[in-house]
């Protein structure tokens, strides 16, 4: 991908010489950024433009461009692109509109230009979109006259909205960080996030790679590629709202995904997901540090409020504060005009205004084994310090890389020094103690997470044992068109090993009195027929039936359910405190996914749910299972034994197989899976599955 | 206290012509900030500073002055006092450091210093703090330079850290909002939080309170007085971690305060807790704006991406978007180019660029009265607009007071125009999407909270009918000199009148039998003794025995416990899925405090509690219960009854009532109170009393 971003020559179609013509900005920010290409600016009006000759059409090109760049009516596109293609072109950056966002149309526009492409092998960025930057090379050419020229850096701002994306430049470029590349994706029709995800990873110019996505055109290898990524990655996924979706489509047709599968994703792949500008900078300016790799800091402040607010944050995000070296305090000690301020960690520089000293203090305090990263607040409010503020952040960004630990430096100044910071610094300050604990905090997460990143989900695709059992249950009840009943998922448990409590079919009170007989009382019965299974509310579920007697009287009443009544399920009654769920499901965005969770009380109150993409490993299975908050109760506790989590982990296993190799299991649920109180095997108490070609169950 | 910042004369006591004199730079600020009163810089060596002759002491000053600054060695401070209280000068501000945030010496130094200001009726501010600013009368007397004349405005910040505090004043300064008066509060000796908060509630100059505070010196009054606040306060509690504590206590002694009960006393009593600076500016300037009324909101947006992540953060705040009116439609319609954006709520302003077109459009959403607050995102890269956003923001401004509708304008805007709004904006504005929503969220959290404040906690003070009773049970235990045993804590229950699970103490196997069959089997036996009782780890409670035989195991089982076991408790079996938990303690910074909290194992994963002042009353009982994360299960659920939260709430009042009453009371606890399946009556199961006098539980 790099002619996109460092080509030697660009024809920009669609330049005119009238004063509302937009392509002429596009010739001036490559002239403002210093691109030293060849630009060959095209329209059929001709005329001259920055003292460069318009050409009247593509196939007057003198050469074979690396880009073309086409903002010019959509209904023109798909032969432009023709026109390119033939003439040799291979990258272009649609800018033009009028595509897919704006009805059937764009959409009948939309095939012809992934036909014209797809003729030439040409790639293209868009359509809808503000175009393509790149800081070092100076291949800046967004439609919009810039407000600057924006610092270079080595951070890529890949952006779903092109407003969303400028947000971020404007923001980097006076955070002490600035950009490398910029894209701004618009309706992803050719190159989508996988593209430049995998381009980005391997890029030598960008260390930092940052995503505002409104959608995913290809979710779980996006997901599958970021956790292999070397560099971090940030992603604003926006667009988790009914209502959101509603503006989204009409800007850039976007389909929903499960937000909370997008945030364990974003976990387990080790990406940092953030929600807004300001996130999304705190983030960056983070990985924009030396790599913190440990837990351990030293907090420096002029301020001892300051401090204090450190503190209390750094407690909140569980970090710790080793003491400092005697070396360090007697520094202070010696530099210091009052003995009143207590030396310690966090550390009150207080009333010592030598700078020289501070730089002191501060290696000292990096030199230390046992510190993994500083805090250094820097409060001044007097006008005499004007340029110590400068000076102090250029020693420390030494230091930082020297020492090779972050050193998060936060600057209460006044407005002036301030937007002096905001102009020239070229390591990123932080304007509050607590956005700079948020950064260390990310980067803390974000590199022990690295530490023990699980790489992409098992693509062990090996039938397992049970495949063609399974195979046959499923086209079984596909060919009869229906949903499965209720004894019929439970078949399926027993076909995947997955035990359950012991169940009989009764199509006769006698049946239902033999069943019980055979499993042992209590038991609970449940009604079977299409429209009855799991309808407890509808007294379709009768629990405890103790004798016989008890079992002629739930027989009777389940007669009353009507007419579709096929029979009841006998099943042995169970007894146990804990409860979980198992289940899987076909994600319309990220396909076949597991999940499991807490059941009772504590789905109740908390949806305490760990989501992956299936297939899982018993490895990740565990993983999901420690991961619930709840899942402190799920070891020895008040009494009970540790549960049985190890048929629960190898439930998940089997269930994110079957979904993953039969794509016709839209959802399967089993819930509860009953765990003992001294640590039985856990069993499966009630199971659905439902099928994507039958006929959805009518409730 | 209006003398403090509107004095008609200052002496300022510790100025010298010395280079390095911190009094000196008073004496700038006062007159930097145009102070109109009459200034007497004194210092024991006599010369001139800006023109004005220092004078030799105190004594010799002309007039009884408004204010006496004092800024010496502390040593010093305490003589000075009593010449100013004997010179008729009633309010100081002592800036001198050296008191107990020194050790012994300076708390000698401190006891000395209220003295001699108790003898002549004197108030004052500090020590050990930065001193006092009033921005409207130009009262500035920091003995720092100020880098600014800082902007007048009608937020009060009141800090128990300088540096906070002139942090915020920055900060506030280019936020378009500016403040009024300015304390720092240092030591608190004499004037504290409560006299503060007091003051400014009453104010004619002050609309917003904001206060940073590492600790309470009166926090109980803080919150009844905040209670009835007519106007919003946002408090900063700092100091919350065990590692803050040893630095805040070097900076000035704080108490710790349980962090929990502060959070709680907050919500109650409708302040708004923050926990940063930037969280502070975000509070306060959502007060600066007119107050929002309900839940209902437009978003406008130049930018579709910045419309879907506003209308993402609304969401998740539970904003709604109402359709907004055909004739507001119709302007953007007469105005947009392309017929492509789709017209809604959220509002894609899209190509639009006429600011008049969008005050047509702002006026017209805000004439809806199904709109109760807008907002508005202004995008704009393009220097060709630098002045629109100036323009904008003052137009927005007058908008919002004609229509008394807050507009929270999101300023997406090139550097060079961020600064120049941030010197000299009057109405605030927000830098990204997210903290606008929130601003909006906190104005919507505090306005509907202030419409259902419940006042101040119940003062009824009426001696319950079970007073007698209780204070006797209470002394009997006082008189032995222990703590009470499990028996005892349940008599006192029955005392209270809370229901219990239906015991008999048992001395002997024979009375244990005995009281088995009349409390009917199954039972619970616990033993009973000093050391022994509630100690489940080590057997001292046996459940589920369900005959005699079981008995005599359990008894035997009780006897190997040691020669502590005075008995045993014979307690009915009772059964139910939920348990509940009621209890109070003494708080070392707020007195006595009630909980409850949802038992089992909510509790084990969730710390599920709250915590209120007592006493409190039926209502803010049930409000107590209604507010926990787990009362979603105490309704009717999965077949169980509706629980007796009755009960609970009468166990509450009670509780409370007695732990107000009895300060000899350190703890008590019921734990826990069994709610039945079926809607019984709520029994208690166990109850624990701590007494302050008695020694403590050895275990």
């Amino acid at each position: 991908m790099d002619p996109l971003f460092d080509p030697k020559s660009v024809a920009v179609v669609g330049v005119s010489t009238s004063p509302e013509n937009l392509g002429k900005n596009i010739i001036r920010n490559l002239l403002a950024f210093g691109y030293s290409g060849k630009i060959y600016p095209v329209g059929p009006r001709g005329g001259e433009v920055e003292g460069m000759a318009i050409l009247p059409s593509v196939t007057e090109l003198p050469e074979k461009v690396d880009v073309a760049v086409l903002l010019t009516p959509a209904r023109l596109v798909p032969d432009l692109v023709a026109q390119c293609g033939e003439h040799g072109v291979r990258w272009a950056v649609i800018q033009a509109g009028g595509f897919r966002e704006s009805g059937p149309e764009g959409m009948a526009l939309e095939e012809r230009l992934i036909a014209a492409a797809a003729r030439y092998g040409m790639r293209f960025v868009g359509p809808n979109c503000l175009g393509v930057m790149d800081t070092t090379t100076g291949f800046s050419i967004p439609f919009i006259t810039l407000p600057a020229v924006y610092r270079k850096g080595r951070v890529a701002i890949m952006a779903q909205s092109g407003g969303m994306g400028l947000s971020l430049a404007e923001r980097l470029n006076t955070s002490g960080v600035g950009f490398g590349k910029f894209v701004s994706l618009g309706n992803k029709l050719n190159l989508d996030e996988v593209d430049y995800l995998s381009y980005l990873m391997a890029d030598p110019k960008t260390d930092v790679i940052y995503f505002y996505l409104e959608d995913f055109k290809r979710g779980r290898e996006f997901f599958e590629l970021a956790a292999r990524s070397p560099k971090p990655v940030v992603v604003h996924k926006s667009n988790t709202s009914p209502i959101s979706r509603t503006i989204a489509q009409s800007h850039t047709a976007a389909l929903a995904a499960d937000d909370r599968l997008v945030d364990q994703l974003c976990r387990e792949a080790g990406v940092v997901r953030v929600r807004s500008v300001s996130e999304a900078i705190t983030a960056i300016k983070a990985f924009s540090m030396p790599a913190l790799r440990g837990r351990r800091l030293a907090v420096l402040s002029r301020s001892g409020g300051h401090a204090v607010v450190a503190a209390d944050t750094c407690g909140e995000f569980g970090f710790q504060f080793p003491p400092l070296d005697e070396s360090v305090l007697g520094e202070i000690r010696r530099h210091g005009r009052a003995g009143v301020i207590r030396l310690g960690n966090p550390l009150d520089l207080g009333d010592i205004y030598d700078l020289r000293v501070y730089f002191g203090v501060v290696k000292g305090v990096l030199r230390q084994s046992d510190i993994d990263g500083v805090v250094h607040i820097h409060v001044s409010h007097m006008p005499v310090e004007k340029d110590a503020t400068r000076t102090l952040l250029r020693e420390l960004e030494r230091l930082a890389a020297a020492f090779q630990k972050p050193i998060a430096v936060v600057v209460e100044v006044p407005f002036h020094d301030r937007t002096v910071l905001e102009e020239n610094a070229t390591y990123p300050f932080f304007l509050d103690v607590r956005e700079a604990v948020e950064a260390l905090a990310v980067q803390n997460g974000y590199f022990s997470k690295a530490a023990e990143k699980s790489g992409t989900p098992s693509t062990d695709t090996a039938a397992p044992s049970w495949f063609h059992a399974a195979s046959a249950w499923i086209h079984a009840r596909c060919a009869e068109g229906r949903q499965p009943l209720v004894h019929e998922s439970l078949e399926l448990l027993g076909i995947l090993g997955i035990p359950a409590a012991p169940w009989k079919l009764a199509k006769s009170l006698t049946e239902a009195h033999q069943a019980a007989r055979a499993l042992g009382y209590p038991v609970v019965m449940k009604a079977v027929g299409q429209a009855l299974s799991h309808k407890s509310d509808r007294g379709g579920v009768i629990l405890g039936i103790e004798n016989a007697t008890a079992m002629e009287a739930a027989w009777e009443r389940l007669q009353g359910l009507g007419p579709d009544l096929e029979g009841a399920l006998v099943q042995k009654m169970m007894r146990g405190s804990r409860e979980m769920i198992v289940g899987a499901f076909r994600d319309p965005v990220f396909g076949p996914v597991v999940l499991t969770g807490m059941g009772g009380v504590l789905v109740e109150v908390l949806e305490d749910v760990a989501l992956r993409l299936a297939p899982v490993d018993r490895g990740r299975a565990m993983e999901m299972i420690r991961g619930l908050r709840g899942s402190s109760i799920l070891g020895a506790y008040r009494g009970f034994q540790a549960a049985d989590t190890d048929t629960v982990a190898e439930a998940l296993v089997k269930v994110s197989l079957l979904v993953r190799h039969f794509p016709v299991i839209r959802e399967l649920d089993i819930n509860p899976i009953l765990l003992g109180d001294r640590g039985e095997e856990a069993v499966a108490l009630d199971a659905r599955v439902i099928l994507e070609t039958a006929s959805h169950d009518p409730l």
